[in-house]
């Protein structure tokens, strides 16, 4: 099979360092182009990004010399777009260049509420790409956007999926952050070492209202919200990777443990594209996981931990921790596998 | 005034050198005694106790020579007993020494709940006291045991006593604990390092039962537990000191934001001891407050500050974050706070 | 006595805030006035400086508005500025007001190697202020500017000055540097969670270069620098406050441990004012101290303490552990020993 | 080929689990038999393990019933066996297996520096490895005891190897270590939090006196050391794994940071076995590298990095930083890789 080639829109910033390790040999995607902004372009990657993970950088994308995001004509062969751009920019450029041609997978905020727009985690809703045709005749756009939630409101959409059988009515969350989740600078070391910081800009508001859409019914040529209500308290701890969330579930009657976890070991999708984990859902039984430490490179990063499911106080409510990367199941590696589908069914 | 001459037993460990380090310079106490287990006995206290605080340890103390349990009869010019006992002989030693005539002021969990020893945050249930007279008549004893709260269950207790008001239906923490909660040796480092570990062995039973004694009424001889329900996650994160709470309370009738924050703001108490805070709750109005490295000094460690007030997305339900000292208001500060309203009161 | 006014430029920063943290209830000075960046200028302290203190923000310093530094000529009654300014802009600032008459007592290293520039650590080269009257003569300002060193080099140096009766041939010294050195937003957490980073810029010249210039003699009108020389390599380590460092001194000739050890314990010093600690250099037996979490705050943050003295394998070299709260020490609370020294010998 | 049968002495601890991850797939040796203490034997091994490894816990391994080491009979099947033994039985129960007959590899320290035991970094001294004939016989063994260096010594020794053409005189080095180093419940959480401990027991000692041997020459049955001194400062940081080392070397003359950093480019061996690294060793450029978060896993943790290469302030000296993973390079993966030599060369 020929590759399909791909660019990264915001390739310097954290996660578009994480999307160019994770597209570094993928069996579908090969990547051809880097944007960045206007002090970086025209330069090397390797002389304007400050790369931070442990890996090697990849020597092909090392030596490439960053694009400039103002003329969209001269990158016809790229098929996927993938937009790790920096909030206050991404609406504009994002729709730029769907509107000339190019799929957009896009990790940003922005456009993800929008009712044309999918939101797309693969395992739950892929049905939902629908709204692409949906979005092209409305917009008169030859390309598309596509997005994917929140890193938290991933982790806990893909943990409440198999629960949506029981009837579920309230959700309450509180997360611990990894501080990857803000960019490279984001957290200052002078505030998060030996501290917890109650407050994360915005990530409540996007816990709350993001799930209801991705666990949403296509009826139509819309989404029909799913209706429960989610209330979440959110928080950065000390841990550089790795999203932990305490998850409590009232459903509409009563349900056990046992069938709780149940729901979590037959969780099965048919999604089984390159970075589509084999189990989305790893149950762990032991009494003190999941833990970001060692729980969050699971399924190479791309497995939601789910552990500690036990019965509330309160009536018809189960409470459980789940735990997921919040780079690469929340970021990059969802970006990815949305791309992937895109390509398996035909989209691009 | 005469100081009354007190000791510690269990000196050795986490909270025991917090008693030691709190009573250094106490305006009433006088510390005369430290109890460890066998094979520090005999020894001076600077030869056995592995010394982790950042102040120098008191001299007087230093010079001490550490005492067996064994022996009640030996001591008889000390009027309180501060109990930082491991559970595993905390039940025996503390009873022993209350049958011969000690006021044992205990942190640990192992008599909290029984119906005549008193579990006393003295700002919300200081009348409950009068199980002391109980107690001693009930079991024949010439002294007594009094009990302070565990140390998360303290911060989350003394924030919902000004919310009573207005009728509590339920509650849901979500607590993030520093290390220091497990004692010295508790946690290992590559435990918790860039990690989270979302349990800790009975606190959740803890925080879910002892709130509804401390917020109960005393009717009798006996206290009538609140009515509501608590649920808790308990989760340890990488921070020294300072146990942050993310709380949603459920009342009965609607109640507005302000109307949270003007209780918490009005909450006075008439213990004004030494150790009593000028405030017992600090109202923090940033976005971002309080955070364990910034708010667990605040009134020398003895307030609890709590912050972050917002309704929730579920009827009724307002969440905020409360943020207290584990080892000063959740643990020694308490049992010594305790042991001033006793002698206040008569008690002793 | 009637205070002394005084003011900060760049006072929001992370050095600032130390300034107007322990200028607060200063027995000899009172805060009269901040400055700092345009952007902050007309609005209240408390609005611009992002506070990360473990202590409240004093009430006089929040409700200061905050000055520019365009015009030296409003702030008459001031007669010491203590300057946390970022280097890019405090040479052209500081000496704009030491020209116009102020005395400037400067953190910041832009002037420290200047011949005419005092570089003090009162305990050891007050005499150095002689330095004052031939830099105002030479420049011919009314006002003048004097220094304290860089943070690792006062940890470093006081350690040293008891030593050199010994007659100091080679000094090599490793540090382990927190993060606040940095400033608040230095260092990201990303970099430094679970790292070592073994670079910081112009930080070993620093060290390399001016113990020599504190530890030489004032002949006539110029310092005649000590001799030896001084190999640093220096790294940051995820600690928040308190430089460590590991020291060999190579010496002239054969020292016993007992000798350096009692040199240490005999090093006195003639000043007595309100910041100087009682003990300059404190040194600790235990095997494992000086450590900075434990040892940082002693003598109020202004005491270096030493440990570990042991012979190295090398002739006549003694290799020791030393460490000091580099924001206290070796910061803002050296600016302010070093003022008090220029007022008690009527430099002011 | 064959697998080659081998098993693990003191198999639950910390060094003992990454043997057990090191060796799931291993191309030669096949993992047959673990060893661990009284109250483990009998069980299974996921039973009694606290893993704590990002990865899965081998299922082979997992199942394995943990064996006693009392009796060595019956295990004549394995042909190597690898001890993470503590040290307090290592000695006796290492003597007994090698005694016994079979081939063990030692990350422990009693035996290293005993004339007839080989130490080996095969990449230095595989010649060493002739030593093995001398103790058989010497002490009328069937098999014999070999050992790999203490985790910051071989950091040190392989980073010196390239520079002995140069004529070292003397080495000084200043560690921070991770806490792996220490076992799992070696360090506390509350003693490492936001500090450093600058002390290891026994490890400045190891330091001094192995990189001698292992860089000394073998004169018919003797090792004759290398004649250098090593001076060494040890210090803990709150790091997971990877021990950075700062270093300064003299050298007989003068010799320059192009020289130096030449020869550890020009590095190579001829060890080519499954765990040898394509580089031993690895200059970075990069001003602020190498650092454990970046490098630890260069060479799937088998490689050294190195880097900051730059002339001291003395005479004929350079300093740089060496940096290697603690429990990889440094203790498991060493044994193995010696491991592999002895078979490849025909020792087992």
């Amino acid at each position: 099979m020929k590759k399909i080639k791909v660019g990264i829109l915001g390739a310097t910033g954290s996660v578009g360092q994480r999307f160019v390790q994770l597209l570094d040999g993928h069996p579908w995607f090969e990547l051809e182009a880097l944007f960045a902004s206007e002090r970086s372009v025209g330069k090397k990657y390797k002389e304007v990004a400050k790369w931070f993970l442990p890996y090697k950088m990849p020597d092909e994308a090392a030596e490439m010399v960053v694009k400039s995001m103002d003329d969209v004509s001269e990158i016809r062969d790229i098929a996927v777009l993938f937009s790790a751009l920096p909030g206050t920019i991404a609406s504009e450029v994002e729709k730029r260049y769907a509107q000339a041609g190019y799929a957009v997978s896009s990790n940003v905020s922005v456009h993800r509420m929008e009712p044309d727009v999918p939101l797309v985690i693969p395992e739950i809703n892929a049905d939902h790409l629908a709204l692409i045709a949906v979005q092209k005749e409305k917009r008169g756009w030859d390309g598309f956007i596509m997005t994917n939630p929140n890193c938290s409101a991933i982790v806990l959409t893909l943990s409440l999926k198999p629960l949506m059988r029981y009837g579920i009515k309230e959700v309450r969350v509180s997360t611990m952050q990894a501080v990857s989740g803000a960019g490279y600078a984001g957290v200052p070391s002078m505030a998060i070492l030996d501290n917890v910081i109650p407050f994360i800009g915005n990530e409540e508001d996007k816990m709350e209202s993001e799930p209801q859409k991705i666990l949403g019914t296509l009826e139509g040529s819309e989404i029909k919200n799913a209706t429960f209500n989610v209330c979440a308290s959110c928080h950065r701890v000390p841990v550089m990777d790795g999203h932990t969330e305490a998850v409590w579930v009232k459903f509409e009657e009563s349900v056990s443990e046992e069938e709780v976890k149940k729901a979590f070991m037959d969780f099965t999708t048919d999604i089984k594209t390159p970075f589509a984990p084999e189990k989305a859902i790893i149950l762990r039984e032991e009494q003190d996981r999941p833990q970001p430490k060692l729980d969050r490179d699971a399924g190479k990063g791309m497995s939601v931990s789910v552990g500690r499911i036990r019965r509330g106080r309160m009536e018809n409510e189960i409470k459980y921790i789940a735990q997921g990367h919040n780079t690469i199941r929340g970021a990059a590696g969802a970006s990815i596998l949305n791309a992937e589908v895109l390509l398996e069914r035909g989209y691009i």
